[in-house]
Formats: C-alpha cells, structure tokens, sequence
C-alpha cells in the first residue's frame, strides 16, 4: 500500500517535470490538430546529437571505468534484450490475428532501445539528483542489438521453415539461401553488419570510441552536455504529436497489438528493473543504474529499429510494428520512467 | 524639439545594435545579389524555438501574476487587433486600385503581430535594461487571433453581400453557406479553429500551457533563453533579406500598398503606445510594457498570418498582402522599435 | 632530427584533440559503410553560423587594428592565393592526362580557402593556448578571392586562344566574348561578382562588416563564440564522412590527381608558412597567425569553390576537382596542422 502511495506520488509529481511535460504537450498538440511541426532534418539532427552526446559521456565513463564492472549489467542487458523477444514470440506472435511475422518484428522494436527515451530517464534522474553508472549508455547497444538480431532470426527461421513445407510460396525479397546451419552463420553477418551500419547504433559507437580513444572532455562539456537537456525537450514535443498521430494506424490491426503495447513497456521494465537489482547486490550497480537499465528494457526502438525491420522483414506490416511501438510502447514507456524510480526508491534506497 | 532630437539619437544608436544591425545586413546581401541563404527548415526551427521560449517565459510568468493585472492590457491588445483592422478597412480597401479582399487581407496581416519582432523588440530592451512584464508574451494571441478573426470575417461578409447583389459568380473556394447569423457562427469557429491549430499560434500557447502547468524553469534558463538572442540574429539576417526580396513583388500593385506598407506600422504602433500609456496609467503597467505593445501594434504576421490569409481568402492576391507585410511592414516595424522607446522615455521615463 | 621528432610528437597528441578525432572518427564511419548521415540543411547551416563567428571575430579585431598591421598578411595571403594556382598551371595543368581547364579548377580550389579548415586550425591553437591576431578571419577573402580569379581567368584565356586557332569549336555555355583586352576586364568583373555573392564569401564579408560597424560583441560572446566548438566537431565529422566518399570517385581521374592532392596542401602550407614567417620578421606577426595563414593555404575551398567553379568553368570535370579537393585536400590539411605547429613552435617559439 505504502508502495502504491509512493509510486502514485512520484508519477504525479514528475509529470510536471520538463521531460514528461513536453511530451504530453505534444500529444495535446497533435489531439488539437495543431498544424505544429519540427521539421525532419532537424529532429534527425537532434536524435544525432543526442546519441552522440549519449556515446561520448559513456565513453568517457568507459575509459576509466573497471571493465569487470561493466560486464555485468553488459551481459544483463543483452540478456533482457533477448528475453523480451522470446515472451514475444510466445505470446504476441501466436495471438488471433496477429501473423508471425508482424508479431516477431514488433517484439523485436520492443527489446531494442530508444535512445531519446533513454535520454529522458537521464534527465529525469539528474533533475532529480539521482546519480548512476557513467557508463550507462555503453549498455545501449548490448540490450538492442541483441534483440533485433534474435527477432529478425526467429522471423526467418520460421519463414523458413514453412518455404520448406510449402514449398511454391512468395519468396521474393527474402536473402537467397542455402540449406542449414551455414545459412543462419551468414544471415547472423548480415542482420549484424545492417544494425551497426544503422545511423543510430553507429552514432552511438562513434562518440563510445570518440569517448575512450579520445579526449572529447571538453567538447563535451562545452557543447553536447549543456544543449542536451533543451534538445530532449524538443524531441519530447516530437515524439508526443507522433505517437498520437500513430495511434489511429493501429486501428487496422489486431487489438492484441493495443494490449501488448500497453503493457509490454511495463513488463518489460519490471524485468530490466529485477535485472539491475540483481547486479545491484552482485556488484554495487547502482539505483540509477538500475532504473536505467529498466527504462532501457521498457522503452522501444523508434528511430532505428523500424528501418532496419523494414529492411530485413519486407513481409510484416509496418502499420502493425512502427504503430504499437511508436504510438504506445514510447508515451508508455516514458511515462513508466516514475514507477521505477519508485521501485528503486523502495528496494534499493537513494 | 527636444523629442524630436531624442528620438533621432535613440535611431542612431540604436541601429549599430545586434537585432536591427543584422537586420539591415540581411537586406545590404540581397541587395548585392547575395547567394547567402538560411536553409528553410532551419528557419522554420529557430521559428519554434523563439514562439515557445516567448510562449513559456510569459507562462512562467502568468503563473505568477495577478491576473486582473494581465486582464487590463490584454483586453487592449484584443482591442487594438481589432482597430488596426478596422482603420484598414476605411482606409487601404477603399482606395483606388485596391480590391476589397486584398485591402482586408493586408489589413488582418497588419493587425496580427509577428513573433520575430516582438522578439526583436525584447531583446532590445534587454540590451538597454529596460524591464517590462513577464506575461508581454500572453498578450500576443489576444491581438493576433481578434485581429486575423476581424479581417477575415469582414471579407467574407463584404463577398456574401456582393454574392446576393449578383447572385451567378464565381463562387469555387469558399466555404459552403447557409443564411444569416447561423452562417457568421460557423464561419467564426472555422476561422478559430485555423488559427489556433496554425504553427505560430500553437506553439505559442504550448508554451504558454507549458509555462503555467509545468515546471519548465530549468530547461528555459538553461537552452531557451540563452540561445535566444544568438537565433535572433540569425532570424533578423533572413528578414532583412526576405524583405528586400519582396520589395520587388510590390512593383505589380497599386501605390497604396506602398503608402500603407511604410506608414501603417507607425500609425498603429503609436496607437498600441496610447493604449500602454492608458494601462499605464490606470494599472501600472510598465514602461517596457507599453513600447512592447507598440511594437506588436506595428508588427505584421510574417509566419503564421500568410498561410491562414491563403487558407481563409483564396481570391485574395499573396503578392499584394505578403508583398506589403513583409516587404515595408516588417522592416518599419523594426526600425521604429527606437521611436517606441524614445516615445517611452519621455512620456512615463525609466 | 630534433625537429622530425617535434613533428612526429605534436601529429600523435592532436590525433587524440577532438577536432582530428572526430575528422578521422567521421572517415571510419564511412570506411565501415555506415549509414549516419548529417541532414544537408543543417550542415549548411552550420558552415554559416562558423564563417559568420569567423567574420564577426574577425570585425571586432579590425576594429581596433592597426591597418597597417592587418595589410602585410593581407597582401601576403593574397599574395598566397595567386602563387598557388600559378604552381598549379605549370605542375598539375600540364600533367599527363590531365585536360588543362580540369588542372586550373583544380588549382583553383586548392588556392582558394576552406573556412572549417581555418576554423579547425583556430580550435587546435585554442585547445593549446597558442595566440593568434583576431583579424586573421579577415585574411580569408584575400586568398580565396585572388585564387579563385587568377585560376579561372588562366583557365578561359587559355580556352579563348584555343578557340582563336581551332575556330569551330564546341563553344556553348561559356561567357559571350569580345575581341582583346576589354573581354578580359568584364571577365574578371564577372567572375569578382560570382566571387562575392558566393554564400561563403558574403557570410564571412557580412560577418566582417557586422563587427565593424555594429556592436555584436554580447550575442557573439553568448552565441557564436560559445557553439564555435561543438559545431565544428560536427562538421569535422561531415567532412571526414565526405572525404572518405569522394575518393571513390578518384579512381576515374588520372593518378596525377592523387598525387597532387596528397602533396600540395604539405608544399601551399609551407609557402604560407614562409610568407607568415616573413610577416613575422617584419611586422611582428604571431607565430599562432603564421600556423593560420599556412593552414590557410592549404586548404582546399570544399563549399563555396566548387558552384563557383562548375559556374565558370562548366566544360571542367567536378569529379576531378571536387573528388581531388574534398577526397585528399581537406583531409590532408587538417591532419597538416600539427606540422605547422610544430614548425612555429621551432622558427619562432612560443
């Protein structure tokens, strides 16, 4: 009861906050029919920066960091990513009216992260003076590389394997393919060498190496730290009108994307949350750390992850796996970022 | 004599000032031909970004202050909208080689205000040290939308009145009606509804919204007001330039557009001065205040009015009222800002 | 040998300094085939917020220069601008393979100046505290300016007494020519006012003219000054990314490109250097402004040279010039700046 109270009291206060705030306000925005809009090479730049300013503060962290320390919440944070696409494939993929493909592509956005959301748990903590491992971005990859490539791995398999019980289907657009395990060696390359290639994950590799080989301390603290709290609360505005404009696609779509949009940010988060505290009483991870590391397992790719769906599953339907993510799994996500803080505040303490 | 002389010194001194400095440097480049250009999404950014800092500096402050303080030079700014348009509508529609929707749609554009010079006129004052209320900038959709509403209703009426003279015209492009006073209802709502969802306006009011509910305080010391006079400048270069490029689209309108264009945004600047000196006197309110309602007064939409005009007014001809607004109306505006001020300091001082 | 090592110790500490991390960060991502990209308007945007901050810095100081002391290394840096495409009609335009309007483009641009190079060398200096004359912005237009002219003017005399012996020629899209010595004259006016309208040249004129005659110094200290930095670190990324993209295009053109892209920005450096070196001695120029005007040199226009170029030379081949200037000229200058540090460190010393 205790719990409830201080949940419900910490998720009311922080929407007040900048972060939570502008992002209401941009639903509101797109609800009115506000004719409003960041121009897309703009917010692309933002998201840019952001990511850059994420990989380089990490990177600096890194290079002074105990790597053994690091490891842990590494390895948790590739094993959340690849968990949340198994329940997916459990439960989503094999819902009424949810076709596989569709299923295992919107299970793998959810276990991939977005890092504006990231970014607005940050924030979120350093408004309110909770610290965490620096190194927290250099986990970003770790969570969503591991669950894009299982996604998109369990989507072809299957794919494959009914190509081989039917065997006159449509394959057009698929990677031509030989026959068993040299198949998925080379399928595995391919869906790595995309998700590196990917803007966003090679934006946030570039300022991890900027940040250790080099000494970008000042640059940082002169230029990406200063404007990053402005520009989050610009990409709060953005993401708000989109996922209110996403909201009417998923009209078209099974409800059981509605369900699981709506509650999959929160198990979701529930499970990097157990994850964080377990390295918490493994290692010392931290508080902030943890509520991190499960706002990074809640929140859903939206800037990286689509295209490279796209790419590598041309079958599933984008109205079905950009919509749930875009137009619930990130408003939710965010606005779950008081629950942990919460969660934190009970089992871990400031 | 001794005004007169005040005056011509505050001109002077102030023309060497960043805000008009740069100004005057967008029109030197088009004027020598200049291939020198702000791209248009940057531009449209910095737009944002200085409605919702103006938009949010007035919300924090509304919060704060006693609203039947708000209430008095709010009513006068709705009042001024208003005037201006009426004053336009005896004078510019009805001189010779002036259509009558042409002559309203300039007029609304003359009484809707102009972020970019209110902004201007802000940071001038900052510059000088001049204090004027924080909530200046919840007075600017009172002005604009009466006045944008007022123009645009008197043009449909004058148009309904000349449809029932000669009932078989070209009636494409306008909104379907119905008879009487059921017909002004719709069409005021429809006008409402356009204004509040255009870019300008709805950016203001969330920041407006977000000012008063929020907490927006830190991000707006820390990225919305410090960027603020630096995109200015920016802003003021591409002004400078967009005016002198409109002059030319002048050339192809009657001479009143020009008369209108250099002298309109003295007369209702020092119509919106005598409404401050009255809020003056009967409420308080500042010195820094009334120029600031001059320089509204004087303003012309540049952003947001245009595309409502297109939207509302379809006969009406851009060139004329884009030509006039932006190309003399915009300019004066900004380079009357020291005759405010001189106007200010002799009649209420520091 | 003492030197040698000086050399070789200054190149290894700078390739860890922010500004050629992030050149060389921004040529690994396109070596690995990453998809990053910056959006076109917002890094033309940022060339224009660098060479305005250059121009303005440079305003302010010529202010309160000593003309005499600024028209030395003016004269100089012209002086560098014509000597380079001189050494580029008798080496490059008259290699094997090459067409000789491809060498004088070429010539052109790597005589002409790149202000993200200039603005590169300014960061390195400021990162070691090393002092430069605040008017060397100033210097820009003289270099490029007379490179640009003298390059293009060889280029058509040259084509103009082919035309003489080879009468029917393939003659479209170049400028209509009178007979001697009065076609020469309206020649270099036109090519003068390409020069000058050109969006680089006149946002540096504009920028230098703004702190001159106006008062910019509060928004350039609390904006332009402030960004200067990160900006450039974006940009440093754009032109590795570049870089590393257009040396593809090498391929096509004869192998003398290859080498004189590799070696002249080393040879134009150290005939800047030279010229400032002689500056030094006569009228007491800095050894940070002697690294300035050699980094100057070689520099290779990437922005405002080549639409200039493909203006006035269109028979020229762009993947010639623009791949040679932009795939070796830029990168090879900025990786030269240690050089040139490392040389003013030993011929003139702290």
């Amino acid at each position: 009861m205790d719990l409830v109270f201080e949940i419900a009291t910490t998720m009311v206060s922080q929407l007040q906050k900048p972060t939570l705030a502008f992002l209401i306000g941009g639903m509101v925005l797109a609800a009115m029919g506000s004719k409003f809009a960041v121009p897309e090479p703009v917010y692309k730049f933002i998201v840019i920066l952001l990511l850059l300013k994420v990989g380089i503060g990490a990177g600096i962290s890194v290079r002074e960091a105990d790597l053994a320390e690091l490891m842990v919440p590494a390895l948790g944070a590739a094993f959340v990513g690849i968990a949340i696409v198994l329940v997916g494939a459990v439960t989503l993929a094999r819902m009424r009216g949810v076709a596989h493909v569709d299923g295992m592509a919107t299970a793998g956005l959810f276990g991939a992260v977005s890092a504006s959301t990231l970014a607005a748990g940050m924030a979120v903590l350093d408004e309110e003076g909770i610290s965490y491992e620096g190194f927290i971005g250099a986990l970003y990859p770790f969570m969503d590389v591991s669950a894009l490539v299982t996604a998109i791995l369990l989507a072809k398999l299957a794919e494959q394997r009914r190509a081989v019980v039917a065997p006159i289907g449509i394959q057009g657009g698929t990677i031509a393919m030989g026959g068993g395990p040299a198949f998925d060696l080379s399928l595995v390359k391919t869906i790595l060498k995309d998700t590196f290639q990917s803007p966003a994950i090679s934006a946030l590799l570039l300022g991890l190496a900027l940040g250790i080989f080099a000494r970008p301390d000042s640059v940082y603290a002169s230029f990406y730290e200063p404007l990053f709290r402005g520009l989050l609360s610009v990409l709060m505005l953005v993401m708000g009108m989109e996922a209110w404009s996403r909201l009417s696609e998923l009209r078209g779509v099974a409800h059981a994307y509605i369900l699981y949009g709506l509650l999959a940010p929160v198990v979701h988060g529930l499970l990097g949350f157990a994850v964080g505290l377990a390295a918490h009483h493994l290692t010392g991870f931290s508080a902030g750390g943890t509520v991190l590391l499960a706002i990074m397992a809640a929140s859903s790719s939206d800037i990286s992850g689509p295209p490279t769906m796209r790419g590598a599953l041309p079958k599933a339907n984008p109205s079905a796996y950009v919509g749930t993510s875009t137009g619930l799994g990130t408003p939710v996500a965010i606005l779950s970022i008081p629950l942990f803080m919460a969660l934190a505040d009970h089992f871990i303490g400031g």
